[in-house]
């Protein structure tokens, strides 16, 4: 059955496919690909759609850029590297959406909202920054230095060090009411991109931006949730979830209850960088509102979206 | 009178402090001072409101960026530079906007569209691209690798060379549906940014980026004009528009014609790289519609919409 309203979250290998330089031609021609699959959604009948993405390879490269021009230009600030990134996805998925929809004989805008997420100033997350972003740094005088500018900065393995930022969770969708008006007026909307940028509340002030990524599909959940979507879909990948993956007891889910997916969340099955936070999204999405999210591959999306494939994840 | 429907181009001085070294936080102050004379605005009456915005410098800071690191990640083209100006520039209005209203008891949506405007992929300034962008050069090695990467430079003076791109005719708004759908529904609306995302259309294939910048005024022009605004306002860090500038006959214009200010420009009163860009565009409004523009000072924002300051071109 096609669901009403969908929010579809879309994988890093919806925008960048694995290895690549990340070229502009690179990604604009995975992208197109990705759309084309969509487009083929919307020709199905799907009516209100909400596409989400991630932006890990993009926002990587915008870092590596600020640092490398530093002593040149002022860096901007994570949040704002965020909303680049956000712009050129976006753009280049309405380009390319809109070529594959009138293909099919079907004109309907698609619009990239630049979308702010709120956080908590005291999420957990900033007092001890966990998440690796931007590339491996070997020079220990380099990391001394961003330390001594404020940043943080862990050993990870031999390959040496990396940034780590905060990921704090995300409690609103401050761009939700764009998205709705669009939705309304029959836009495809592109929105949420990267997490959000980051944004704090700060009373007397304009909101202010953050240090800090948030996970796209703990973002993706709170856009589906607040936007009463009908199913949360999260396109990735793999072909679903599975239980002890890898090993020779796998097993993957079909059709599973969200108090069954957070039992076995809870024991463990899943990992924390990878499947741990679509599985989490996932769960929150469902039981904040009774409704359907699936996990799935990004070339299933419309067995996804209709229910047949992929892992399931009923109320 | 307060007009039904207005757009106001900003120029760089609304973003970036002449002579700054365009840090975030430089950009984020000054662009809340210019949107505290934007929120005025709103609270005297101003109804429908479309503002636009320059990006020399940030889109400059881009491309220095763009080349410091392109040893190690990919340089992104033109028009994902212009892209990722509209995203930050764009967010950072809708906060300060939002937060000015919110002081004055006004709670609108202030929504930054990520636009691109089509211009004819046979627009001559491509044969002869003309328009300087971003750093000087003067290590010709330089210049001469870069040339062989299918760049264009030119030697300016004696402060070296700069890269030289086309800065072809705007010819039609594509993302002029969402705004309106979001102007319909009460928002404010940024769009345009640095001119647009500058495209071209290729039978059979998507819209297609170039390397090329839009002269912003001439851009909100057609904006302004598509959207069939009341007043076009191109504000400035000059009171309005002289002729004979910097000389004792220096004389400036309050009221004019569209048909006396363009035989002046046709005279060569107005500097190419300057005022000339911006008349022409006052003149294009006036001519395609028959409504009025006006060319002021950045902080006579309120007189120069209500008729009252700056130079007003009457039809």
């Amino acid at each position: 059955m096609t669901p009403r309203r969908t929010v579809i979250a879309l994988g890093g290998n919806a925008i960048s496919p694995a290895g690549s330089a990340g070229t502009a031609a690179e990604q604009t021609a995975n992208i197109h690909t990705t759309m084309r699959g969509v487009a083929a959604l919307v020709a199905e009948g799907l009516d209100e759609l909400v596409l989400t993405h991630g932006n890990g390879p993009q926002v990587g490269n915008v870092l590596i850029k600020n640092d490398l021009a530093r002593h040149v230009v002022p860096p901007v600030p994570l949040d704002w590297c965020v909303a680049q990134t956000q712009a050129t996805i976006g753009f280049t998925m309405a380009d390319t959406l809109v070529f594959e929809l009138a293909g099919r004989g079907i004109d309907r805008p698609v619009v990239p909202v630049v979308s702010r997420v709120r956080v908590d100033a005291d999420d957990p997350g900033f007092v001890t920054p966990s998440k690796p972003i931007g590339p491996y740094v070997t020079d220990t005088d380099e990391v001394a230095r961003r330390r001594a500018d404020g940043e943080d900065w862990t050993r990870i393995d031999a390959r040496g060090w990396r940034r780590v930022v905060a990921s704090p969770q995300p409690r609103e969708c401050l761009d939700r009411p764009a998205v709705e008006l669009l939705l309304h007026d029959g836009a495809i909307v592109i929105a949420n991109g990267g997490g959000g940028i980051p944004v704090v509340a700060v009373p007397g002030e304009p909101l202010r931006g953050v240090e800090a990524v948030i996970d796209k599909d703990l973002a993706g959940a709170v856009l589906a949730t607040e936007l009463d979507a009908e199913v949360f879909a999260i396109l990735t990948d793999v072909r679903g979830v599975a239980v002890g993956f890898g090993t020779p007891d796998e097993r993957w889910l079909t059709e599973i209850s969200v108090r069954e997916l957070r039992a076995s969340a809870t024991a463990g099955e899943f990992r924390a960088g990878s499947m741990g936070p679509k599985v989490e999204a996932a769960c929150r999405f469902v039981e904040a509102t009774g409704r359907r999210a699936v996990i799935a591959a990004l070339d299933a999306a419309l067995g996804a979206v209709h229910g047949t494939v992929g892992t399931q994840v009923h109320p």
